[in-house]
């Protein structure tokens, strides 16, 4: 479940995808009314083999209260029991977690994370979000939210205010949002010929930074750029924290993990303490699309079993 | 071992200290003299009681290696292999890590944090480390590095530079000598009257400013303030990575919390996201000077038995 799309996936128990429906999280007028259209695909998903249980994937989830807490990407108000909810309409056992932390054990699990007992993953989507894996262990935290590093603050986002209602979050930078804000930015203090001048800025997003980059336009490609640099920059403190082996991108903007790259590793270099320069790997998810955090959240009461009894 | 004092003390199994002997780290010129002066003190705590082992809290410890690496609060070059040193020198079986590790475990196991199983406690000392708690463990990381939240950068500390070669790190402001550049910019900038002028600002000492606030001294109070203004900052972003129930100060700085502690407070509710407000404590040790870093060391052996198998 993420602030723009919701995927449903029927997942076996070695990891494999049987089927998947998907709907816009908007669509849905009301939490009553999105735990309704979840229990209608659970349904059709369900016809072939009976499920054993339910893992959701959510923004601002406390896994141990199965509450979305606050969120500030989601259009209805918080809190919302979404555990019981979706127990109730479906009469499935039922758990949740932040859909980070969901992808981050998806990664650890079935993807580019297996065998790292030391890595931060950072989902770049509508908002950021960070699952935080150190000595092997998912980090949750005294209410489940640890690891919120889309809501640190840096000084290259000072003037950007966020959802959360302070400013400097790096998801004003680092989110799909992020970078239209960037481009728009540029747009508006460069004067420099850009084929991104063509679009409508109202509806400009950050899939069409990503394809005018594709087509080599320098402008959208310093849009990524200088995402990287931030990037780089926020992950050296946060190495400060769990001297990773590896920073994992994953979600919309990680897919332009080539355009910035470069600037990323530079950034991070600059910027790290001495004792974690030349050590963190910079990775993209090898999981296709919402696949990781489908595979996590499937993968929930399994991992919950073994790890946070 | 911290960067200005060692402390060495017989420890038995239900945490009593049976004796103990300190020493200035820098009177030893390198670290052989260093391991030297180790080992005759263990001889004289070791006459009555014979010890099982030797559990060291030191600056920039690896706890997997047994290595000081790249210290930069010490008088002498690093790598040092110092468990191996002092195995060889004493005999007995030795272990290290971090000092602010040793101090946290200490701090969990007989003081302040029994029973929290998420918490952060910073040391504030010669330098600032932390050892970060989270769901019962003690982070680690890759290579024992996580939780050097001394040397995370922020904005009010933009123009400090430290001794890891970097500027802004939480360390310039919240350590000893930060409080000390504190004061002394505070003296240049304001012309208020202070009984602060009568000091020779060469040798200058945090204990001093403190003395001076206790006696009721307003510039220097506001240097407190202004210590405590960062340190609520600083944990406000802390908070993002580890979700704790409180932060627990440790170490010479901390003594001066209840001159901090309303800045303090009044920074982590202004500057954190809303998933944390009014949500964590901010708690001062209660073991007595070095205990806690003495205790946790002590308590190494155990403690590596229980988590870190």
């Amino acid at each position: 479940m993420g602030g723009t799309r919701t995927h449903i996936a029927a997942v076996g128990s070695e990891g494999e995808i049987a089927g998947r429906v998907q709907f816009g999280t908007c669509e849905a007028a009301d939490a009553s009314a999105f735990v309704a259209m979840i229990a209608n695909a659970v349904a059709e998903l369900d016809a072939s083999t009976p499920a054993i249980g339910i893992g959701i994937g959510a923004p601002c989830a406390n896994a141990s209260t199965g509450c979305i807490e606050a969120a500030t990407d989601l259009p209805w108000p918080s809190p919302i029991p979404l555990a019981s909810m979706v127990r109730e309409a479906t009469g499935l056992p039922t758990w949740v977690t932040n859909d980070a932390n969901a992808a981050a054990i998806g990664e650890m699990m079935y993807g580019t994370a297996r065998g790292l007992e030391n890595f931060i993953m950072l989902t770049l989507g509508t908002g950021v979000g960070a699952g935080v894996v150190v000595d092997g262990h998912l980090l949750s935290g005294s209410r489940g939210f640890a690891g919120e590093l889309g809501h640190v603050r840096f000084p290259f986002a000072a003037n950007r205010e966020c959802g959360c209602g302070r400013k400097g979050c790096l998801q004003t930078v680092a989110s799909a949002g992020g970078v239209v804000r960037t481009a728009l930015g540029m747009l508006a203090d460069d004067c420099r010929d850009s084929s991104l001048r063509e679009m409508d800025a109202s509806t400009l997003t950050a899939k069409d930074v990503y394809d005018h980059a594709e087509r080599g336009d320098a402008l959208a490609r310093e849009v990524f750029e200088f995402t990287g640099d931030c990037l780089g920059s926020a992950c050296a403190e946060f190495a400060a924290l769990a001297d990773p082996d590896a920073i994992v991108l994953f979600g919309g903007v990680a897919r332009a993990l080539r355009f910035m790259e470069r600037t990323m590793r530079r950034a991070f270099e600059r910027d790290s303490l001495h004792l974690y320069r030349g050590r963190v790997k910079i990775l993209e998810s090898s999981l296709p699309d919402a696949d990781a955090a489908i595979l996590g959240a499937a993968a929930l009461p399994l991992y919950l079993c073994n790890d946070l009894k």
